[in-house]
């Protein structure tokens, strides 16, 4: 079902230089870092349930393709705890396997399929009760437990997605057990920062019953933030994350910022303010980078749970997030004019709007030198999405303002083939400046490391 | 003029495989469920007059690249009931066929040439009367007469655009004949939802005596629109259209949505109201599809008449129209809350604002089960239109989140062309993913078939 | 370092196709007709002073690059008058050469080190004293002096940028000096007719004092531009231009421009009467083009000195200038509704928001008899960006609405380098439509002509 030059460029020329390049680095260490894997698993080490549980009810890209040709989301036990017939879910999906052709799923599953779990049939619904047997099966061999898959997806780096509330225990269960793995939490503070976040202000609350710090104060709260960042950094953590609607920035005075703080806290403020408190948390968090050298990842322009009828019985997560216009120029300005010149500073820009490639974000980390270009995110992580951010920021930006790929994946099986693909597609495109003799030969493979390890990396700072 | 292997790609191995794909389709019969032809030709079956009135004076995309190369519209004689000199407007065309150069048109209108009337020489100033002579003798010959032209174009159905004031008789005209065509209208209710449509008042006061139902009142109006829809429906319509100048849906209680619709026929509203008050109304269209079964196409983002100076000359439709942004993911919110997930529901979504094919049509069509992509529209409706429309949303929402080829034309000649520019664009963009492995073979010929038949069919439910 | 085949679609089909059309090309005369050189060179006649303070310190491209990567300006002496250390600032330039792999600059570059100073080991590091002395000891020969040079590239026009307060005396001594070459200033009245300008009330006093007009009226100040145009073409100027944020026009009465231009001038005017002074002048503009057959171009869309620390520390253009999202629809109306139809009027509309390309301005190009596409632009005028160009604006605008290339630069030397890139892409688009059957050969012969000098010397009345 895969073959050994898939994605790479037809043409006889190109195809072979793209082949020379990916062979130099197909056996990199995967650095993997931001993602959406769970520490848990790492703790028990306990086998995967079953197909279903693993590869279709937690991945979002498969049940809002399924959703979307008429499949209940019950009949996918989407939101269930526990399966009851998985076997079931795995049918449906695999009578539907066909409406992911032309798909980035389609491609990783494919590899995971084959890679993994030695399968070569296609998947349908007649091969459906052979797939679901064949991985149970192996999902319970040693080879198939959590750790055994990292260290044979040859992981390097591991990096989950975490909210200051959470303990980290597990984070720290899995140093405690000596087992050498490199998983680090990250800092993302959405759920104390946003007022629109469900659940803020009891959850500043709780903030401020984790830290002992006077939360409901401003100073405080900024306390709280600064201690939670060391904790998590005591862990190995690297970076923080900030998923807000826009990219706006703000650079209030500490009166000002301080009253915003309270009027939100106080439920007092409408959506004005409460856009412009992320604003301001943005360029606070900022501040913090550039005291304790925290790694910044903007993922602006997700309109969250935009079917309401379905966000009221499932709640959030299944598959309603849909991508807005964004804009950066005006947006990143109170951030950039107060610290975009620290040369101490990293903040990593993602969009998932195609049209700031080139008009903004390239021009953008083109000047300043604490910005960077994060991978194609989310529904442009994809072949033809790699190869529309490469064709739209390299001649700007060039490969240096850039910060490696990004799986950003809770589907931990698909860590390898997503991995691939972006490896397979920058070759793809260094091949085209090579033959096109736009780079020299000897640089292209220069940049293919690059990319792949040492500008994660440095970006990342791991 | 035209090649065998026209528009497939160069690569040989890529090549070959759209030739392959490409030769199980094109000799399909061709449906055409969006478009602006008149059932009055088949009425009277009557030739066409001659060449310039046939190709020339309808065709907004040719006169519209004539003007802005200085050709005044006068000598093009647009907007005269019959042409005075035919032959002189051929001539004006001719002498600037170059300007075509690289656009569809000429595709079209060479493939038209060569095909329809045997023409291999260029058109040029030059060959003017030889083409003139050339169709205007075969237009009087019994096999391009509107109902053999029809048949010889393997049409199986074709769908014009119609007013709610229609009395379509053209349409009752043709199946009274006997004549076995499917031709069907399209409910496209503009004149009477749109207050700012020209003689909008007017039109609800005349749709009120056609219908018997008292139009003055929201009730009555309403009323007058389901019933209108049923009567389409009888002559087989199975769709309706909508042009309005964005996307914005909204969703009113019945009473404010009565006064509103007071204060806009009483012309005490301004242009916040219309607007709103086209938002409800489409909301009110997705009601009556989820009762009746038409499916709704959504054509926003058309700045009409731009030119004011030429509008006032010469009225609507003379080439002015000119796309603006467009914006769909809070626009469409209020509909799709209210109806988004009736399964009984087809919206196609059609832009002229390509940014969104990625970036919000993509990610809503491959997550609401009432919609689906349309074709590339208007002026995107082009080789390499075409071909960012597949790049750029089949990653996200899939092939069978689209409504196949739409020829939305009123140069009934060029249907067989652009059907055929859309078969091979479509098979040179499969032979690609079949190339470069990210599809097998077997599955591309399946995908060729059902973009060019099956999902036509289902989507218009034909 | 460079290649015979460079920029050439690899597909060996395609390529020799893209070759001979650029045999036929290769050698015509450069004209260059908007750019930013300065014609005092060509006056004094006087050698480049060095490597760094030719290529490196005016080139935005270069210094931005650098910066983006933690160089700072004080190291590249940015700013100052005359380079203290024009090797060291070479040697940091040269070891930072890598960062441009994949960019235009570096093509533009190799091409210059290649084809100007025979030099043929990469730059780096290693290098950099080689280069800097080989290239230092030739820019003492006469064969690089300014004049030379502009023998050498086969200039057959130069235009420069000016302002209304320059008095073009370096224009005028060229023209006294006997000296053949066309160097031709070009309008640029930002200075005096843009109120956020820097110094616009000093400009506009100074204006009155230059021309004798009564500037602090209305209609004195309408005769002091009036009078300058005639002025600049005199000297042989065709062109005008302007550089506002937006694209913006208005169409006032003479009193409301009057009360405003007061308003404005009396320093009593907000953000919102300045954008609406820049739109009407706009319009002003196109009435003085009507009139004296100037050409306008407008050039909307960057937000200049973004980076508000380093503007003040440097001033000026010190390359954080980004683009925004600009649209033409609505703004340009009013200037199209006034003078959209004039016969004798030419605009070239520029654009740094690619995604106008398809949506606005093809459509309008396409349309309007007074409005042509000038080349992309700025971070845009590079191999994937003049694809972009024409594979968005090809198929809806053709190739006769368009203006041919620009090279906008400060870099007299890569003046050959990115014309020889502009005219390769053009060759590899045509080569493709021909090798995919959508254009003859023989007409991209003719067209490849027509985009290297017909339509250029037809655009700008040359």
């Amino acid at each position: 079902m895969i073959q050994e030059d898939r994605l790479f460029p037809a043409d006889p020329t190109t195809r072979s230089i793209a082949k020379r390049l990916y062979a130099s680095i197909r056996d990199l260490p995967i650095i993997s870092p931001h993602g959406h894997t769970q520490a848990s698993w790492f703790v028990g080490n306990e086998p995967f349930p079953d197909p279903a549980t693993l590869l279709v009810q937690p991945d979002h890209y498969i049940y809002r393709m399924l959703y979307s040709q008429g499949v209940p989301l019950e009949d996918l036990e989407i939101g269930a705890a526990e399966l009851k017939n998985p076997r079931r879910v795995w049918s449906i999906f695999a009578d539907h396997y066909y409406l992911f052709r032309g798909t980035p799923t389609r491609i990783w599953l494919d590899y995971c399929f084959q890679q993994l779990f030695g399968l070569t049939v296609p998947l349908s619904g007649k091969t459906a009760d052979l797939y679901f047997d064949t991985i149970a099966e192996k999902l319970h061999t040693p080879e198939f437990l959590p750790r055994a898959l990292y260290e044979r997806f040859r992981l390097d780096v591991l990096a989950t997605t975490d909210s200051p509330l959470d303990s980290l225990s597990d984070h720290q269960a899995i140093r405690d057990s000596g087992w050498k793995a490199r998983i680090l939490p990250t800092f993302r503070p959405d759920s104390v920062v946003d007022p629109d976040f469900s659940g803020f202000r009891q959850n500043v609350t709780r903030f401020g019953e984790l830290t002992g710090e006077d939360t409901a104060s401003w100073k405080g709260y900024l306390s709280a933030l600064r201690q939670t960042r060391r904790r998590f950094q005591q862990l190995g953590c690297t970076a923080t994350d900030h998923g807000h609607l826009t990219a706006r920035t703000a650079d209030l005075s500490e009166q000002e910022a301080s009253q915003l703080f309270s009027q939100v806290l106080a439920g007092k403020a409408g959506p004005h303010q409460h856009e412009l408190f992320r604003a301001q948390m943005l360029t606070e968090m900022a501040r913090m980078s550039v005291e304790d050298g925290l790694v910044m990842q903007i993922h602006p322009g997700s309109f969250r749970n935009h079917n309401r009828q379905l966000y009221e019985r499932f709640g959030r997560d299944v598959g309603a997030d849909i991508p807005m216009p964004t804009t950066y120029v005006e947006a990143l300005q109170p951030l950039l004019s107060r610290f975009g010149n620290e040369r101490g500073l990293t903040i990593i820009l993602f969009t998932l709007d195609e049209t700031t490639y080139s008009r903004e974000l390239a021009p953008m980390a083109g000047h300043y030198p604490c910005l960077l270009l994060g991978p194609p995110w989310w529904f442009h992580d994809s072949p033809e999405g790699m190869l529309r951010f490469r064709e739209s920021t390299t001649e700007t930006a060039g490969f240096y303002n850039t910060a490696g790929f990004n799986d950003d994946t809770r589907a931990f099986l698909s860590i390898p083939a997503r991995h691939d693909v972006a490896r397979r597609v920058d070759c793809a495109y260094l091949a085209k400046l090579v033959a096109e003799h736009r780079l020299e030969e000897d640089e292209a493979f220069q940049v293919a490391q690059d990319l792949t390890s040492n500008l994660v990396r440095k970006a990342y700072r791991l």
